[in-house]
């Protein structure tokens, strides 16, 4: 039976995590909320959300349903399917660093969302906007560096080599990874400038990734939405800095 | 062997969340910054995190040592405890509804740490208070009755019944939804007046798991330290609701 995945039609955001693991792994999916043909879009996923019938509701998309099981939350749902996927190491101790690296990531996608929204999800940017220019300043000089400069030590220190971030084999961690790079080059693009020469291990995975024929087809495709303004990785050239 | 814990001496933070759940087992564990006796202090646990030697550093604490392996981030920690504490779900697929439950927890922490620092982790709260002020008016608002309503509704909702928030026995889960609910009073006990009568399940979990002979003993303990203003529950009565 095909996996169900449920996100927000319209944009990358978190669920375009999962989509890369599925995509690499030509995983058989439905991507409920944008098959527009079946006439579902985002309802039946907050109908789900908001069921008084279901065991375990999901506190907020991206979901996955595998038969009656619902995983919710990207890093769960990717330490779920990886292993299934052949996209999780295979040694079951590096399961967990392959989890904690992969939350070490979601913490960074929460930060990047909270450049465009230090004060308040509810509120539109444009009104939080001066808080935005803050923390984004903060977000560039400090936790970029923070967190590109531990992928890299970790990529550097992998004893398998720093082709992978974690073992010697492709985990759903890289392809996380591409996708952080690939976001916050669009996001921050004149910080990002010379990124390439400060974490060269972390720019080549990024290249390599990218490369990988079922990846490549994916990225080519109509399946994958371009960046925008609705997604984590915007791009307001007043939160980068000057060139 | 003995866990080995590896957090900031001097607040309940984010370690808290893995104590309470060696606690409650009885587990052979050192807290290792906190072992003054054995004169470690943090510097034991920076050195670890920045190893050139060390082949999977951790970004931050809390993380936990068991033998070689080193498993970061409070989530997963607890995921790898789990089931060797008892206090993981027996059915498989429920482990995954366990640790999606725990990744919620992991973003309200974030968001409760954010009420403080709305704009960067690096600067003093008194630099970003009015920001903070905004952010706590929001979080008090619209948060906490997202997050408390949906944990409320998930406990009601249980096929096992309410006591628990996944399955018929305690979990790690439960005893981090104590120390939210612990912590949110701590911080803004104006808005959390109300809470046992629009959150009656949760109450009644925070209750049960307080009275539960070990964790009890722990909370009587010089071992429980505090709440205090550089943790992540912090009270400053600027942020609450007024009465």
């Amino acid at each position: 039976m095909a996996y169900e995945l449920y996100y927000w039609d319209g944009i990358q955001g978190r669920g375009e995590f999962v989509r890369l693991a599925l995509e690499e792994a030509r995983a058989d999916y439905v991507d409920v909320a944008r098959q527009s043909g079946r006439g579902l879009g985002a309802g039946v996923m907050l109908e789900l959300m908001h069921s008084r019938l279901e065991a375990h509701i999901p506190f907020a998309p991206p979901f996955l349903k595998d038969g009656e099981l619902i995983v919710s939350h990207v890093a769960n749902i990717l330490f779920y399917l990886g292993p299934k996927l052949g996209l999780a190491p295979k040694v079951e101790k590096l399961r967990y660093v392959a989890n904690g690296l992969q939350l070490t990531i979601t913490d960074l996608v929460a930060e990047v969302h909270d450049t465009h929204h230090p004060i308040a999800t509810s509120r539109y940017y444009e009104e939080q906007k001066q808080e935005a220019k803050a923390r984004s300043a903060a977000f560039i000089s400090e936790r970029i560096p923070k967190f590109c400069g531990y992928f890299e030590q970790v990529l550097q220190q992998n004893p398998k080599g720093s082709s992978h971030i974690v073992g010697d084999t492709l985990s759903y961690v890289d392809l996380s990874l591409f996708q952080v790079i690939d976001g916050l080059r669009y996001a921050f693009p004149n910080a990002m400038k010379a990124y390439a020469t400060a974490y060269p291990a972390l720019a080549a995975l990024h290249d390599t990734v990218s490369k990988r024929p079922n990846l490549a087809a994916y990225l080519r495709s109509e399946r994958r939405l371009a960046f925008n303004e609705e997604g984590i990785f915007r791009h307001y050239p007043e939160l980068d800095v000057a060139t």
